[in-house]
């Protein structure tokens, strides 16, 4: 071989990896994979110390594979209620920060609160995020996907959106970065689950939750869930093919009301011997979890799932009124108080499992808090988004260290949730007119209507049954300082005492 | 510079261009505009040999600019309806042989043929093109943006689809390879074409009509051709930016029924005489021109203007019914007979531009006649697109050999015509129970009521005016067994004569 042929051998090969370097994908795929109104212990993944009942009801297998093969976060948080826990996840803001604060309405400038006769609204975002400036009652923000597709990713939403209302840029997923959105609008649930219904899209019938773009699926028998899981397998289909990363945001309908039987799991729990509601209501878990199942199939079928990570997050705790749901009111996420729309552990804590293979340990557990706002700089982060530009500031903070060491902890760190809303008519257990902090196991709530604080120690009282406010004032006081200086510093909306047309004092004032 | 260092040069400067051209575009843009309803003379650009009252009526510099650009058709021909226009487009097969040979309803199993006294309806594929088997009344086909995709193409659909009802994949933009449909479902019009309705979604009132995905404009004064460009706009951002060749399928709703005043061009058309409904017209007409011109800016802006292909076409004849249009019936595109849903030249000859930068030379006129079917090889030709299977036959002809030289002429070439279907309850002038074909200037049309057969020249008269089929037995003759046999070669559907309870007789029978 002469000189000038070994010389150009060697700038084959390099051109040949160089082109590889170039195009092949070398990112990693990101998933979140959003449930609506699931609960801590919708599923047969244990989450707490213990087996629960719960556990032993829902069944769940590929959540419990998820778990297998990635981390179990013990202590995720998300907002009470679906609309501020998905801005959260957009902005990475928290959501006293953002002032979305209540779920949003898809009809423009319509402040969903309930009427009170102590309080007048707080002025609050209730049209809701914006990707951009200068519509009012809107938080203006750069939503991570848009980060991602200027990074080159291929973006794909695939359901409920709920970010803003109709009328704002914030109806449209296609102004949060996404390149592809399949059923993702103004509304917060489905009008109906059946294809049957045509998921509530029948002319004259049609409200403001019939679900768009699944003509495809009228008049069939396709439940909701697997029609957004087989729309979502086709929007993959290029990227994979191109070798191009995509981030997927499956945010499924289910779990939320109406809660309509997935047939294909209905029986299984009635035989068990729940209500129809009941019934219903985890045939739509289970329904849920065949869709992960389905998406890890595909995943491993086009041999991406060693480079995908996958991120199982739910928007709020599961929902416990009765008679919306069947039993007793409040028990439904046991051994956490209340549910949906409550500050208690049952209206915040979600089931979280990330899967990132060579990255995070299978079947571990991590034990430290996390909170929703926390995903945007993960994401941004795995996809090796390093320098990025965001009108907002950002508040979430990566727990890339926690998914590399389960062992993480960090006790110093504060959460704060605020929710200056009456969500529903009548005050509930930890529901209406309440903020709260999380720092270490010490959780503080402030209510809004007497100014009265709880303060509960999670690591012995997970269930918040036991005030221990009384026996430690300075701990009341230090944490009463610290959520007061955030609600300042944030600018957070209060309710106005209509008594003294005051707005209701800050908890250290 | 030691020899190491050199060639470490060397190298360096190779992988850089290897690195442009292994990522950087090569091949083309293509945006296929589609405009629905929109007949030849609905215009300033002249088609015909001489400019005619309705061009100096139109205002459409965009397409001026358009044709300064690229090359004029002025024998380009579709159907005379919508759905069999765009079922030939995505198929690349003739309506003849797909047999989708009037509009489908958005409503599955709903044969959308008028009853008939003489006649039984035909047996055909009234539930439109299907991307997949074994869906009845439906034409399986391959669609070319599915091939673009596999190719590597990003495709985007945005607007009127209208391929296949409601409950059958055809209603499903995703399934025909689009990797983005904004507004594209089973129906074949808006319902409303003002933001201020909601483009027909307000709850309760809400149509098979409602034009999806477009919640942020709602209460708006964006009217839908202006909201459609805007998303068509964004959809295009990702694969500009990341290089990717794109196929746009960019079909707007304008200028079909209902006649709604596009706000920025109706007073102009008021001040030059015409009635509202016409002026209302006129308006959506010049609407869609600042749509095509915001997108050639959009592409200037974008420095990909010199890349990309713009074929501008419409999907039928302009509408001539009244008192559905103004005016006295069925001299709306003068000096063509009829209109839309006629065999007559008036209801399938279109207004088609060419636009491809260092290929087809700008300013330039070809009169060899083209078809609709031609799109879909010509479109993957110019995606160096060589190889591929389908699962049909295409019947269309690739036309680039006369977009590289206008005069190209082939007089042998036979266009088939064939709508065995009662569009309207009363018969008009070419409408109802029609089959045609021409070769060369000769045309012939197929009368299945009374199976007379007319004959024209359109070279001496485009108007269709003067049958000569009296004069010219043989060319009669001729043609009628060349339209028989192809009709008997693709099978096409007949209408059932009701007295012999027999189909109709083919022309040579």
């Amino acid at each position: 071989m002469n000189f000038f042929l070994r010389i150009m051998a060697l700038i084959s090969v390099f051109t040949v990896t160089t082109q590889l370097k170039v195009c092949a994908q070398e990112r990693p795929n990101v998933i979140v994979f959003l449930v609506d109104d699931m609960g801590w212990q919708d599923t047969s993944v244990p989450f707490w110390t213990q087996k629960t009942p719960l556990n032993q009801l829902y069944h769940t297998p590929n959540m419990e594979r998820l778990a297998k093969e990635g981390m179990k976060f013990t202590n995720a948080y998300s907002t009470s209620v679906c609309t501020p826990t998905r801005a959260s996840l957009m902005s990475g803001m928290n959501a006293t920060h953002h002032h979305i604060t209540n779920w949003t309405s898809p009809q423009k400038d319509n402040n969903t609160d309930s009427q009170d006769q102590q309080f007048a609204q707080a002025n609050w975002n209730f049209n809701g995020l914006s990707p951009q400036p200068g519509v009012p009652n809107s938080a203006y923000a750069t939503p991570f996907p848009e980060l991602l597709k200027k990074a080159g990713y291929f973006t794909v939403h695939v359901g409920k959106a709920h970010w803003g209302s109709a009328g704002t840029p914030g109806a449209n997923p296609y102004n949060f970065g996404f390149m592809v959105n399949v059923s993702g609008h103004a509304a917060g649930h489905p009008q109906s689950y059946f294809g049957e219904d045509y998921y509530g899209n029948k002319p004259k019938e049609n409200s403001w939750q019939a679900v768009p773009d699944l003509e495809e699926y009228y008049g069939t028998d396709t439940f909701l869930t697997e029609a957004l899981t087989l729309e979502a397998i086709k929007a993959l289909d290029a990227p994979i093919r191109n070798k191009q990363p995509f981030y997927l945001n499956m945010a499924h309908y289910a779990v939320h009301v109406p809660l309509q039987a997935d047939i294909r799991f209905y029986q299984k729990y009635l035989d068990k011997g729940l209500d129809t509601r009941e019934a219903k209501y985890a045939s739509l878990i289970e329904g849920m979890d065949k869709s992960l199942g389905d998406l890890m199939d595909y995943l491993r079928l086009k041999k991406v799932d060693k480079n995908t990570i996958i991120i199982f997050m739910s928007d709020n705790g599961g929902l416990s009124l009765v008679p919306a749901r069947g039993g007793q009111a409040h028990t439904q996420n046991l051994p956490l108080k209340a549910g949906k729309g409550s500050l208690y552990e049952g209206g915040i804590r979600e089931p979280m499992i990330v899967k990132w293979p060579g990255v995070v340990k299978p079947e571990s557990v991590a034990n430290q808090y996390v909170i929703i706002e926390d995903f945007f700089p993960t994401i941004l982060e795995m996809a090796g988004v390093k320098k990025y530009k965001t009108v907002q500031q950002v508040d979430g903070k990566s727990f890339i260290p926690i998914l590399k060491n389960a062992a993480y902890k960090d006790d110093q760190r504060i959460l704060y949730w605020h929710m200056p809303n009456k969500w529903i008519p009548t005050d509930g257990p930890g529901i209406n007119y309440k903020s709260a902090v999380r720092q270490g196991d010490w959780k503080l709530i402030y209510n809004m209507r007497d100014r009265t604080k709880e303060l509960y120690n999670l690591k012995y009282d997970i269930a918040e049954n036991r005030d221990v406010a009384k026996e430690n004032p300075e701990k009341v006081d230090l944490l009463s300082k610290a959520l007061s200086a955030q609600l300042r510093n944030w600018q957070a909306p209060m309710p106005m005492d209509k008594a003294i047309s005051k707005s209701v004092p800050l908890p250290d004032e």
